[in-house]
């Protein structure tokens, strides 16, 4: 996913000094690895409304302090979906999810999602954080604190207390970063996972659809891709495909607060690939698969976390923890434990790469 | 364990500037967490012999850089045995395991172990390293490159390839650091398993015991500590009783290259113990719970490491996964598959701590 314009971010926000700013970039590179930010505020918190209701003007000028803004929107009865110039942001009433890319500025909206949800939902309760991403090729490309999640953590701590750092993978290659907060006592009484699939190493034919020069708009990429079989039946669907290259999805499932996001950063040098959902209404398991059918990556990381009540989502890790891809080697693979969730995590490798 | 002489280094070996120099030691404190390395040399290697056959001269030598000696050693037919100090070492035929707490320079030793290994058994062969330590207490004073996991983890890059290295638990609370090299195509055609257990905070009556004002010697540590309980019959100990205090065990179990060490901090604001072993003549989960027993930690981690044909490293790694235990809570698991073994990882604190 590319941008060739960028939204100028509310400097009254920002407080960043010169080290801060990225060297001057030599050659062309772009970061499709994402920063990914879920909140969820306590909807049983007295006089508590809807994130829903933060006004239209607030959500563009809390990402201008990100540096993306909105391309467009889409809602539900449950939720409000955003196609961002990088990512995509969901909004339900209690729980907002943003997940930008490039060298976006992520974490500096946390204190103004919060503010929001202050003046606008009357919430301050926040239940839980997560903050994760996968290792950045380039991170000394990116502004203050995405250089290190050391430095991302202690901007998580500033705003949240009691959460946990964690680094899955080998920490010198490709690996996984996690924080977490769960708010003590929170519980989640109904079925919580998240499936995340994140791919590397695309192969031309594939890569090559999300070009102009190849689709005429998000759509054709969405059917010449074939990304139009693995949405289920009834999903409201809005997409871009970017100049020049790339591409986003987002859909909402109706009658819920599921969704799906596909990322497409598709230049052959730095190709990336992501695919996120929760949704209940297919088999998470088959839809992996079809999912690194349709991308071919040669490298890929998958993370299903769930809670306890979800047997879905129980069952999806469960089968990644014994999935056989073939053709390919499972190089890591590691289970997690947080307070009201499980992880999985698994990373493979197609053979042919490690002779 | 508490020391009151140390060796000098052969500075020849040593590099250091005098930014590795911990800064002035203000207040009295003693790192009890221990560095572990152990090294697996390639017994197919042609021409090779045993690193047993390294002289005693040259291991007295080798441990000053680390700034350790030897108290005393015992043999059996397959191992020789060292009570360090501060902590352990086991040599085999082919496999070095050190051990060594405080502010030892334990990486130093890397270079010389390798170069004792070529001169004295003709094998040059590496075919695994495990390094391993809890976080430290006081990381900022321990002497360079142990001030950090990630600048541990350069020095090992200056002499190992194609290693991986891992976080085990969240970063910045009580955490597990775990670097491991597995030579391509290496095999280990025997059933491997280790058990560690690392408390912390420990009851005044259970540390009192190791003390020269309480026992009279190791033994005596032995016996008021019930330590003497979870040894196999037949096992060959010796142990030292430190002064002003401090303890540790070697024990060796004959016909085999099972071992046990244990070590104590007893220091009160700094307690610290350490168990581990190899052993299969007794149920590793019931010794574990016996540990426990014995020594009523408030805080402590297991880890179990086993290959894929030690069928009581797996059901060890079974029971750990399922481990419940009366007044305490699980804060952490993990598990991590390795290229030939996997990992098991839990983290407990006693409720009470928790409130």
């Amino acid at each position: 996913m590319s941008t060739s314009t960028l939204s100028v971010g509310s400097l009254d926000e920002i407080t960043f000094s010169v080290e801060d700013v990225p060297s001057v970039i030599e050659d062309y590179f772009f970061e499709g690895a994402e920063k990914l930010l879920e909140i969820w505020f306590d909807k049983n918190q007295g006089g508590a409304t809807s994130l829903r209701s933060i006004p239209y003007s607030e959500l563009v000028a809390m990402l201008d302090i990100a540096r993306c803004h909105i391309l467009h929107s889409r809602s539900s009865e449950c939720m409000d979906s955003y196609v961002l110039s990088e990512s995509s942001m969901f909004v339900s009433d209690f729980r907002i999810i943003l997940k930008t890319c490039g060298t976006t500025r992520l974490l500096h909206t946390v204190r103004r999602i919060l503010h929001l949800a202050k003046i606008y939902c009357n919430v301050d309760n926040v239940v839980s954080v997560f903050y994760s991403r996968k290792s950045f090729i380039r991170p000394e490309r990116q502004p203050f604190p995405h250089s290190s999640f050391e430095t991302e953590v202690d901007y998580l701590e500033e705003h949240f207390t009691g959460g946990s750092a964690y680094c899955i993978g080998p920490r010198r290659q490709d690996c996984w970063f996690l924080y977490t907060m769960v708010a003590p006592r929170a519980a989640f009484p109904f079925p919580e996972h998240t499936l995340e699939i994140l791919m590397n190493g695309l192969p031309e034919d594939v890569l090559n659809v999300f070009n102009p020069s190849v689709s005429k708009d998000g759509k054709d990429c969405r059917m010449k891709s074939a990304i139009n079989t693995i949405l289920p039946p009834g999903i409201i669907v809005h997409e871009e495909l970017f100049n020049p290259c790339g591409y986003s999805l987002n859909g909402l499932i109706p009658h819920s607060d599921h969704y799906i996001m596909i990322h497409v950063t598709p230049e052959p040098d730095f190709s990336y690939v992501s695919f996120e959902t929760n949704q209940n209404t297919l088999n998470l398991s088959e839809q992996m698969l079809k999912v690194l059918e349709i991308f071919r990556p040669n490298k890929f990381l998958l993370t299903i976390f769930t809670n306890d009540l979800s047997n879905e989502g129980k069952e999806a890790q469960k089968n990644l923890w014994d999935l056989k891809i073939c053709g390919c080697h499972r190089t890591n693979l590691q289970f997690l434990e947080l307070p009201t969730e499980t992880l999985v995590y698994a990373q493979f490798e197609r053979a042919e790469n490690m002779e």
